[in-house]
């Protein structure tokens, strides 16, 4: 299944979120009309999906829930120009950073006016549980952060902190997508916490994939290098895995030990790595951690009404478990 | 006029934002609360004290005024904060920064998350208008601030140019105070329009003399270096009279025309800088712009009631031309 046929309930609206997505780049002032177009363009539209899809169960608004959707788009544009900037990233979406190209101090500056432009987006709702929620959601997403700088290239760390990291970093900003869309169309408290938690499981998986393909994805499939979270001194799922399987002489043991080698022992290391983790059994056991996930987000989809929609949300999930990028 | 003298019609008000201010560091996760602590200690508090203030002319609600006015000082805190991570300052308000103490890309996490806190202190107020306003302003001031990495070590600026640029970076955050205080206390739209001036101009004194005091004061009054504009290529009003009055041989022109000059050279061009400025009448010309400020801000404060507010007001405007920290 395809992305395109997913969208298929909601494909105008979300051809609408785009276009008000390029009007945030119709700024007076041409240096930054120039950082927001480069900026805005490239993403793969699913969180913002995730909020039309989840307020099509009952009063479907496209008034409040087209401001969501960008809201929640412009924020995760913001989240990842800080982390390339932090991370000092080179590459994303195939394409430089805004770091790389116009240098991390404007990088920052960009992000900031994103959030803000997200707030705004966020603020047309009209509705303050919203509101509220989207402001914690940044709080979540950056404490998040500051807490991962402080587990870098640290071994001692266990699965549940794993999972509280990306529970943070990436699942809070789908739940935020699908509660936001299910509070909006005035969805029901227990279908607002059904289509919450989907959101959750599914960045969960979502995350999980993405660490996996960070070990078995191609530079061009990812938009970005791969090995990356080694280099980051994140330890993701399969380098956790990969410490249980080979306790003897482990190359990511190796590299966080040692976390000053010279960067050429570090790449070393790095795709020795990469290449433990493909030739084993650490792939397919990552996988079955993520469809876990993606069947716990659609567990309790059955108790909202059938509906294309409803299908849309769990074929995304299947999708999730096989995406390349 | 003491400040403390000033802040007397609100005194209680302004302790209790400085304890909502102390419950922001009340986390969970013990590294961010550290952060947090340290971070939101040793704001003079003028910016709340305006959104206070600026709400006695009315129908003066604690439950709306109070969260507004401690969302108006974590906003300028996330500014100051990414500000010294970008400009890579060492000392603010008299000791090291966050980016120093705990490195860059911690304090644009930090920055993040009182951003967002604030913008949840601000959904307190439940008013969509202020709301709205608030993600604006942070709009402002970030762009403000990328129009500023353009132009640095450029000497190619208008007056026209600096005061739009400090209208950005410090007014606008002034004038939501004032205009949020007004707003959120049923103030009828002419008072609304008079205190958001009243802001805007004191905004613009209030950064006119930072910028003196840049040239003319002591790093113990200043809590950081001085000189440090001119380090980091930001031509501001005493430094574009020095460039008028003094066409030949400037130190401002030998730094800004060859900026990668070595590090003794340029502190070498920036003490003459400052000495020139001490030693001739710029430092009276730009008080005289500065209280022509002062006054505008006042003008139309006497369309007000007379209270003890309004005249807290005007003793602001006085002791802003007079400030030595």
């Amino acid at each position: 299944m395809q992305l395109s046929k997913i969208y298929k309930p909601i494909r105008q609206d979300l051809a609408r979120v785009e276009s008000q997505l390029r009007s945030v780049s119709k700024v007076d002032f041409p240096r930054l009309a120039e950082l927001l177009s480069y900026t805005l363009k490239g993403g793969k539209g699913i969180r913002p999906a995730l909020t039309l899809l989840s307020g099509k169960f009952y009063h479907y608004n496209p008034d409040l829930l087209l401001p969501m959707a960008t809201a929640v788009e412009l924020m995760h544009t913001a989240t990842l120009v800080h982390d390339d900037a932090i991370d000092n990233s080179a590459v994303r979406r195939g394409r430089p950073t805004i770091n790389r190209l116009w240098g991390e101090d404007r990088a920052v500056l960009l992000g900031d006016y994103l959030f803000a432009k997200a707030g705004e987006f966020a603020a047309i709702t009209g509705n303050l549980r919203v509101i509220r929620l989207f402001a914690q959601t940044i709080q979540i997403i950056s404490s998040g952060e500051i807490s991962q700088t402080f587990d870098a290239f640290n071994l001692e760390q266990t699965r549940d902190h794993y999972l509280q990291r990306i529970s943070s970093k990436t699942a809070s900003l789908f739940s935020l997508a699908t509660e936001s869309g299910a509070i909006l169309s005035q969805a029901p408290e227990e279908s607002i916490q059904i289509l919450r938690e989907y959101g959750y499981n599914l960045g969960i998986a979502f995350q999980i994939v993405d660490d996996i393909l960070d070990f078995v994805g191609t530079e061009e499939e990812m938009g970005k290098p791969v090995g990356s979270d080694l280099a980051q001194g994140t330890l993701t799922l399969p380098a956790m895995l990969l410490l249980e399987h080979y306790p003897e002489g482990n190359p990511v043991k190796e590299l966080f030990n040692n976390c000053d080698m010279p960067e050429g022992d570090k790449q070393k290391r790095i795709n020795q790595a990469i290449e433990l983790v493909r030739h084993s059994s650490i792939v397919r056991e990552c996988y079955e951690v993520t469809s876990d996930y993606c069947t716990k987000a659609c567990r309790r989809l059955e108790l909202l009404s059938d509906s294309p929609s409803r299908q849309a949300l769990k074929d995304l999930a299947d999708l999730v478990i096989s995406r390349r990028r």
